[in-house]
């Protein structure tokens, strides 16, 4: 169900045809209201698609009512007419739902650089508003996947109001977004205000923290609709606490489905002098190649961490380190410590723990090892 | 020849048995004057290993007369008893040659967090005092041999002096240093302070610009000995330029030889507001693992270098970027341009070039492809 969960949601997906796989590729959400607030929060990276481009103002008045989504095509580097296929996919929707333009957002992903098909779009659209169903959420689900190997969907029951989501992407995740396009739908009454300190204070925690090989997408794009269905205004506390687990839920998805990962890495650092510098100490040990096809190698090689580390300038005592593979502290004081070979790294699941011995801050950073499949699927594919 | 071609030098390189191959593992090089005059650059990473903890100390005055190097061992994250293991081999060839423990540079590579055996390298020490000959350059720059397929040495001839240099590096390769260690030695007549300012010129845009897997080393060590012992005195510019020719010359040696890789890939930036912006542009590509991995795979992916740039604070226009793989134009305006199917990227070499139209500044960055086999390299040895 995900993001047909909540009261008052619909959405569909459809084969429009752009896939050469011949799969559903075009996803249509749409909030019945009573309310149209939303949120939404952007890649960082200054050469965006050109739906980023578009939603960027449709998102402005935090008013909107539906988000179309397309895979098989990023709609990236496309220029004028890119933007203008853009615009005509948001017109179709408006004119098949009765509805504005400017409250549609619109959101792309698969090949950058490549034209997509005008046509085909805006005949996806008008099955996709025929096929809106008040279960439709799975369906959508699976018409944004890329190189995804399974659906992300997660729902998350509060007293009376709840709060659903669906995300795409398998690479080419890093900070301030992974490559990916998330929608959350809430039946709670918030306003948009309320929706965007919530929203922010997720993704920090969550998305802007998952950092699976260090790259930046073009279209990353996630928005929140909140339709106040179910009458219940929670406090702000309590919605952000809920869409964090929202967020985070689907970020561990995210990452468990990374191309060609064999492992999951949390890396936490303790004790750093602010929260700030936790997440660089923890974001250079994520971005080590050599780290990270250690670990592949299931290799408990700290000293590649502390050379991470040590690209930084965060506080800490370069002589004064102390690293923990799953639980063992291999390295302590920048020394050897407990022997590396009680470290076992079979499991997918990999927890570093650095001692910065400098504060009381701390953070976790996620990311995923180096693997010989990585290799083939990103030199295989164009993205 | 290469540190031996300059007169006044003499070298060797033998076999402590701190390698499981047996094969040489210390080289000695000593300056016989008349003068000592020297420069020394090291690795940025502020995990330092010890020998570079010492070496810091020695290099201060200006003066240095001989520079030992082991591989086999790091000595990095050794603690205490690493640093007096350091120290002790500087003394070990100070007692040997006559001279004082603090004109010895020390320099060291291999595993990180294993302690070297002292006894030997003491023993090993001996034995290359005892082996220094006037034509040793050959044994030395084999001696410094990692994973390095092939020795690294260049000699650049000038008017009645000459400049020699040897590497050693095959990975870890980046900023502000390679994982790497050079001696570099010259009979010109040029003091202390000639030589530094000649020094960080020549890495600034050789050593500093080579970037092939992001990874920082800590025991990356770039050392000048200049002993006039041709009696001639170069201008600044001509000692410069020809000690640029030696960084380079060794660097694309060290680009040639990275683990692993298929390709050595040249990222251009043209018309840049500053060189440090065409240097943070180049960088950025240079660190992406979905460029590298689709160069690896021969796909002429632009969209991954629009990415890549996008993740910077350069001055640019998004909209308005050029790209050409090749010298085949296939991005203009941010836009497909020409037939990326026209790009052949067979051969090893290979430019990317990059139009910022912001300015007229530019800088080339080196980094490799990632590839399967820079995969099984670093995810079966540990360094």
């Amino acid at each position: 169900m995900s993001i047909t969960a909540p009261k008052g949601f619909r959405a569909s997906g459809v084969t429009a045809g752009l896939k050469d796989s011949g799969g559903k590729d075009l996803a249509l959400v749409v909030s019945d209201g009573p309310e149209y607030a939303s949120a939404t929060v952007f890649t960082a990276n200054r050469c965006k698609a050109n739906p980023v481009l578009w939603s960027q103002e449709v998102v402005k008045d935090g008013v909107v009512r539906a988000v179309v989504l397309n895979s098989g095509g990023a709609n990236c580097y496309t220029g004028a007419e890119g933007f203008q296929t853009t615009h005509a996919v948001a017109e179709q929707v408006a004119q098949g739902l009765g509805i504005g333009a400017v409250d549609v957002v619109v959101c792309s992903t698969g090949l950058i650089g490549l034209k997509n098909p005008r046509d085909k779009l805006l005949a996806g659209v008008d099955e996709a508003v025929g096929a809106l169903a008040a279960d439709g959420g799975d369906d959508a689900a699976h018409a944004i996947m890329t190189t995804d190997s399974v659906s992300k969907q997660v729902v998350v029951e509060a007293s009376g109001w709840s709060i659903g989501g669906m995300a795409k992407g398998a690479g080419m995740l890093a900070p301030q977004l992974a490559t990916m396009l998330v929608v959350i739908t809430t039946d709670a009454k918030v306003d948009a205000a309320t929706a965007d300190r919530a929203l922010r204070a997720a993704t920090r925690v969550s998305f802007d923290r998952l950092d699976s090989d260090g790259c930046m997408s073009t279209n990353d794009t996630v928005t929140v609709l909140a339709n106040g269905a179910s009458g219940i205004t929670p406090t702000e506390q309590d919605f952000t606490e809920a869409l964090t687990r929202v967020c985070t839920d689907l970020a561990m998805q995210l990452l468990a489905d990374a191309e060609g990962a064999d492992h999951e890495i949390a890396i936490t650092v303790l004790n750093a002098a602010s929260e700030d510098e936790a997440v660089q100490v923890g974001r250079s040990v994520a971005r080590s190649n050599l780290f990270k096809a250690a670990v592949f190698g299931k290799d408990p090689n700290w000293g590649r961490v502390l050379a991470s580390i040590g690209t930084t300038d965060a506080a800490f005592d370069p002589a004064d380190l102390d690293v923990a593979m799953n639980g063992v502290w291999v390295c302590r004081g920048s020394e050897p410590s407990e022997d590396p070979a009680k470290v076992d790294l079979t499991a997918r699941e990999v927890n570093v723990t650095i001692d910065l011995k400098a504060g009381d801050a701390r953070a976790t950073v996620w990311t995923n090892d180096l693997t010989h499949a990585y290799v083939h699927e990103n030199s295989a594919y164009s993205s």
